[in-house]
């Protein structure tokens, strides 16, 4: 037996995003609701009721973790997934190129974004690389560049700690705030972590402000991208893979570093696909495909889209409801075949509601669908958020990917 | 008022039971239908969604106790099932008769049932009673025989612990494994109690081999009951009584050792019942009458059924709704009468879901039926697993007996 889990990220809507129906409900979905009508239908609260998800903390709850005990921070899962070597003890960060002006001691922020950088990330990560710490010594760091002016950075050494502030004032026009340790944790530690901080960002400033990228982009008219701004401040949780709970092998499909961060330290393997870019313009027919050959080897595969989100967050309706016709027919229709070959049990859902009149993520359940020869089948037929609401599955809190698991006999018997 | 809780072991089922229907859902059960439709249908997840229940987690779930912090083993459940006094700091354990073979310091097992031997099992515990354990001095026993080779052994004494490895190879052919401290307890008691094991298991040998139950055995050509194995090392778990909880007093009736002991965990009074055998076998319309006549002295019942589970773990789909049937005339007719009579609010569930395919416990939630005056009707007609899915009372993680404690309003108040 085979299982699939495909996470749309920010599925969920309101009743404001189309004339009082959801984007899902809006969008023609012929595959899901075939699946539907074969399968059954759910509401799943991605953490539980009335907590508002974001997308690590749902993850890992959809995936069977409990983030309240292992969720340390998002750091760890885009070193992770951007294909950092984490270890314990590390200290991981988002952190991304931004533009700033040094005045006196302070540096002012032009640019959080220094311009959406499009290219030469690369070169101005290894200059930060190569920067030695004085002040703090025996701590060593490694900055890896992703999409645009977004990278990850990661400390190691002996005695930091994940309980430090951010650098990022949010606010173009405002100083760069000095890094601390966090109220209630100034240990050692902490401010021995906050004291490399501030020196890896005041020496960015330095191997940065120069540099011959720089150099054109002034040349260019564009802001430089002469600074770091980090946070997300994590260490790395410990996190039992989920092989070792259920003893099968899966794989991820995912576009976005954070994603396969959270995956891989879940223990999956990431499959990379040529055109997935976690975005709106992502290749859903090679996710798909990518997907049905990963099952050759592996017991199964995880196919995360990221299109759903980002076209809530930009309060665009057509965009969301277009992607989800997309979804069902370049995503959906491929691996529902799959249901007719080699037994096979399938779930599609959420990691959490973004809609558009909000765009950011809110509190309401998701829909969940479940379909293959062992779900016990309910009278819906078409997949969306109402209809879910009276699916046979009921409504239950995160933990999708192992009664996925638990369909194909896949899970560990807690007591005897 | 009183309160009746029918629990069916194994109760749930998939639709590739019987032709795309669960056991339940194919087998008539007119009185269930009836108690449908004047009560109320829900789901329950016997722990939580998506995880795997053994029988002994989950009624601890289902009466109202969390198993993930009260839960330290199977033993204790049996030896108090069995009868034997269990008390703060004695370590259980299930035993069993088996045949070995001494080959060297080996004892390697020929049956590990001792051809399920039917007869003179008590002679046998006399004689393992009898030893006097030397290596580990201050150390009591006490050996109990059950049903054909099961049995229990509980041994007392100062600085013992549950973290020890089992005897049994699980495996014929294979010799008897040597008991161990836990990986991870490696501490003075365990390693103190799998030494008092050793010593136990060898003077097994010693008392059982030349007895004269055994030479009578071997005579007539049957294997000798001339070893113990033992496993599911447990300690006695502090659980606050029901009554001290709810302020009711409650009755099991159980064939099972193992359910006898958790209901007595919990407070209730074991009432016998001849012919209540804990198999297919057993004398339904016995235990009805028995739970009509303990309700004139305890405020609630609670009647455990077996039978589903061993027709679902047999695999035997005819079985299993053979028996569902039986318990719907036998035991569930009888008890609804009761509804007519004095105020009383019965449910009717089970304690996972035993699939005919898979003949072994799955993760999908089970049927739950509440009847009874102060129930909120739904519109279910059935008693059935989809029929349930679409019932008033939702789907939600254990606690079956609170909530019908509950209508009865024995409820004590979190709060003011």
């Amino acid at each position: 037996m085979k299982a699939i889990l495909i996470i749309s990220d920010g599925l969920g809507g309101r009743p404001t995003d189309v004339d009082g129906r959801t984007c899902l409900e809006a969008a023609k979905t012929p595959h899901l609701d075939s699946l539907a009508t074969r399968g059954a239908l759910g509401l799943v609260d991605p953490i539980g009721p009335g907590i508002r998800p974001g997308s690590d903390t749902a993850h890992l709850s959809l995936l069977g973790y409990d983030p309240f005990t292992l969720y340390t921070g998002r750091g760890v899962f885009e070193c992770l997934g951007i294909g950092l070597d984490v270890r314990t003890g590390d200290i991981c960060f988002r952190a991304n190129f931004a533009t700033v002006e040094a005045r006196g001691t302070d540096f002012v922020v032009i640019d959080r974004r220094a311009g959406r950088i499009e290219s030469g990330q690369d070169e101005l990560a290894g200059a930060l690389n190569g920067i030695r710490l004085e002040t703090v010594p025996g701590v060593s760091l490694e900055f890896r560049a992703s999409t645009q002016h977004r990278g990850a950075l990661l400390f190691r050494g002996e005695g930091l700690s994940r309980h430090v502030t951010e650098n990022d004032p949010h606010e173009a026009g405002k100083p760069a705030l000095r890094f601390e340790a966090q109220p209630g944790h100034e240990d050692e530690p902490a401010r021995r972590t906050a004291e490399a901080l501030n020196e890896f960002v005041a020496r960015s400033h330095e191997v940065l402000r120069d540099h011959p990228v720089n150099r054109r982009r002034i040349e260019d008219g564009k802001p430089p991208a002469n600074f770091v701004l980090a946070r997300g401040a994590a260490d790395c949780p410990d996190i039992p893979s989920i092989e070792s709970i259920y003893g099968v092998r899966g794989a991820v499909i995912a576009g976005g570093a954070l994603y396969r961060g959270v995956a891989l330290a879940c223990g999956m393997t990431v499959i990379d696909v040529p055109g997935a870019t976690g975005g709106l313009d992502t290749d859903l027919g090679a996710k798909a495909q990518a997907a049905i050959e990963a099952l050759d080897e592996f017991d199964y595969a995880f196919v995360h889209v990221k299109g759903t989100d980002n076209a809530g967050h930009d309060r665009n309706a057509a965009a969301k409801a277009g992607f989800i016709e997309r979804i069902d027919a370049e995503l959906i229709g491929p691996l529902a075949e799959r249901l007719d070959g080699v037994a096979t049990h399938l779930a599609f859902t959420g990691d959490h509601t973004t809609p558009i009149d909000y765009g950011d993520h809110t509190v309401e359940p998701v829909p969940v669908l479940y379909a293959g020869p062992n779900v016990r089948t309910d009278d819906t037929t078409s997949f969306g958020e109402r209809e879910a609401g009276r699916g046979g599955l009921g409504r239950f809190s995160g933990r999708v990917l192992p009664i996925l698991l638990g369909y194909n006999n896949w899970a560990p018997k807690f007591g005897s």
